[in-house]
């Protein structure tokens, strides 16, 4: 396919680096010159680490075609000159998703609904498990399915094969939708800022295995989850979206995790959305979201 | 006064005991027989505990005086066969409270602005704090100030100086707005169950000192409260209410104090109104609420 | 199969009657002499209108077996006496639910998974639709599926041929679950308190036709939708449940939809499931809602 | 005072203008060639009307001087091209506000708090009435309390003089909190997008009178609160912010209006909050509001 793209896609540029005067001109007036329309910037400076962000959405004017090469060949000498890190998307913006499950399928059965129906603007060229259970909903969505049992034993290997439909797959993002495995630090280091996992409990209230047992066991009056990047340290990833619910005494571990499987699908559909449309800055140990 | 009241009075009568069959019964044929109508039930067994609660609101029939002694005499024969614990209530209900502070005056002036309209049925007859700062305010409610300053040394003296105060104001409830002092454990001891204590965050996450600065350290898209009774244990007692709003990157600790003293408020004066209107049950290290 | 049902088994009596002393005890009473255990009771007196509602879980004590001729028989003679309506329902308590649709899907694929998953405790003996073209997802579950189109001409005995299958199913409750059609009054009159429509407003806000357009035009901070018993008087029926999120400028009416379709789906299943625990009680124009 | 102000200083220009490419390049190319920081930047365009808008934090390096006259000179410059309307407001940003009350102090008292305590950084020039009632709480706080009575026939004299002390105290905004009156079509016109008025339902539901009582009638399950610009049209005003709770049937309109009183609290000061940051934009009967 050509670089040259129909005059009514939009694109969305993303950069940050370190604060100084001229970080947004180096953005917009680029972005003036060469011809665009910006329809949304937003931007934000971290002023205890002096660093700036900014997401523009643009489209191009009428009678402007948009040729990727010279766009980023040009934009990038102004940026080299900011210390800028960048990306550039064009629309249809279709990410590439690979969703990992175990048993529990709310999540799965969430995101594929989202996918079947557009809501979720994704293509899904993989459902890997640990487990054979889920097989059937993936087949019926016509997506293939990945039986990788694992043991102690067998980590390695596994994660291997895993890293490698994920390579094969030209994947964007791994969702982690109730994998139920804690991935190896040199996975997690791989998967870095591509991987979504959610953790069913307001963290990090809550940590490690049976959120809604220990909840229960605390007595809480609010039951939550919270999706996050995948990191080395188990739960202590970087947050990306958090919701919860009120609960009361008469909730039982079980009625917890009742109610906590539809607030498990909310916060992860919408980490996931914000992912996709390229609102999420990975920022040391925290992100920069400028959510819808 | 004597113990006959007006006949149009309500009552609340709040009981728990171990489950068995009858513990309703218990409560309901002896109100019956008496000739009250019921406004409102709940009841709870906790199954895991096998232990049974329940809060009736009643009032007495046009026709029935009420006799307190007389009632409370012939309900402790059926209760006592139920190993049953209870306490009656009658109106106007009114609590006495005493609100101990440190130099942060939302939650203060939160309860007293409830407490000046009628919003929460309260007597206060003393505010304490380690600080003269709230003096003013205090003064211009009418209600006596104490100016107890602590140190480390005097702390033994400091509290029994202030356990004298609530014991002379004959206290049904002291509460901790954001007194920023950890009471010892023989003082939490003496007002177990009657002591309730604001804590800025979403319990158990970010328990201890500067809960706002830990939030934004871990980079949470929740901010909350919780409201939970003082206990030996710091920030493990009951929880009693908690709520959150959402936040994002771009609040710094000061910003999440400051979108954090609303829900303080919120959450505090509920535990109050529930401990207040009769709808707690201390349970271990829990509690059952039979929130309106 | 016999009336005689295990002795693990929990029931529900829901009742309400003109308030008046001794309505609880007549329950409770009834319910300790046969020897039950009450899992949990609630109650409540409109003061307004005068009068009482109760719902309480309970169930037979290891050496009782459940008659259920028996213990209705008995159980009139005293409801009797405070002309009560009640109803008793009896574990596994699995309703019978027809759903019917039109061509949005997202309230359906969230009914079937909480079906497919047991999270709903229903069984759904049929999906009606005046579209064919959410068969497949129908078939998937192993649903008959009766397409039944609708024009202004037709409309008698299109609903004629509606309420057949209701009737030949013997269903619980009718799930209006984006029918995108007005019942007739006659219909409407014959589901009266068992059918459950989802319209996508904060009812009474933006009655009728495409709500979000409404919503969007008025520029409103919130997007909500509101379950409600069907009436003959079009989104004027009984409310259920309301939920809302949160929306800003820059929500088109397209967005408005987007994020209602969640909102709807967690507003709908709520309501489904109050009524199929036996949690709502019709009363005129309102509900009495013993949610958990 | 000099218009040449400390380095240290901030601020936000509002702007907006018919959509066209380089809308947001005349202000950051402008901002930029000036040698300022940009702190933060929103903009928005609203594809159905054409319309662009943006809000731009900014401030001066350290080695600049702020000449606001020679700023706002050259700037008109740039912006004339464009057709922009915009405004700019320089730290410390401290707006002037009249506060318009009736009987009711909920709404006062919260707005009193947070304008002794900061937390919303207004001046307070006069507090108008046309009750006596809440004077002493105007006094405690220093504030001049103008009691002005109105009757049907006083009404256009009684507004002038409103209108009087709102021009001599230079007044930025005024709120109507909770004045319980009906402006006349030509003051409301004189305050158009200067007043915002606090309306006790989740407008456009419940318009008019007592809607806690519609409310009650309705059996909402979901009461809520809205801040609007006063406009000629009665509750049709653009809305800023909308918040909820959830109720049940146990809610009498006196229990709705207790609920209320908080959320409307809450609504205010957050659509005033975000009136003094020049975060809104009026926008024919709608709003866009860059929140934090």
């Amino acid at each position: 396919m050509s670089d040259i793209k129909a005059v009514t896609q939009t694109h969305i540029i993303t950069a940050d680096c370190p604060s100084r005067p001229g970080t947004v001109d180096v953005v917009t007036r680029f972005l003036f010159k060469q011809g665009f329309y910006i329809n949304e910037i937003h931007s934000f400076v971290d002023t205890d680490e002096n660093h700036f962000f900014i997401r523009v959405e643009f489209r191009a004017d009428t009678e402007t075609e948009f040729n990727r090469e010279s766009f980023c060949e040009q934009f990038e000498q102004r940026a080299s000159e900011f210390e800028m890190q960048w990306q550039l998307a064009s629309s249809p913006y279709k990410s590439k998703v690979v969703i990992m499950v175990s048993k529990h399928d709310h999540c799965l059965n969430d995101l594929l609904y989202r996918y079947r129906t557009g809501d979720l603007n994704i293509e899904i060229p993989a459902i890997i498990s640990n487990h054979p259970d889920l097989e059937e909903l993936a087949k019926w969505h016509g997506i293939p399915y990945y039986h990788l049992p694992i043991t102690k034993e067998t980590k390695p290997e596994q994660e291997a094969k895993v890293y490698q439909i994920i390579q094969d797959c030209g994947a964007d993002l791994v969702i982690l939708a109730r994998y139920m495995q804690v991935l190896s630090s040199e996975m997690s280091k791989k998967l870095s800022g591509k991987a979504i996992n959610i953790h069913h409990s307001l963290l990090p209230g809550f940590k490690g295995a049976r959120p809604y047992f220990q909840a229960y066991d605390r007595g809480i009056k609010l039951v939550g989850a919270t999706a996050h990047y995948v990191s080395d340290d188990l739960d202590e990833g970087p947050i990306i979206s958090q919701c919860v619910e009120t609960v009361d005494h008469s909730y039982y571990p079980q009625d917890l995790a009742a109610k906590g499987r539809d607030i498990e699908c909310l916060t992860l559909s919408r980490a996931v959305r914000c992912h996709i449309e390229h609102r999420i800055f990975l920022h040391g140990n925290k992100t920069v979201v400028f959510a819808k």
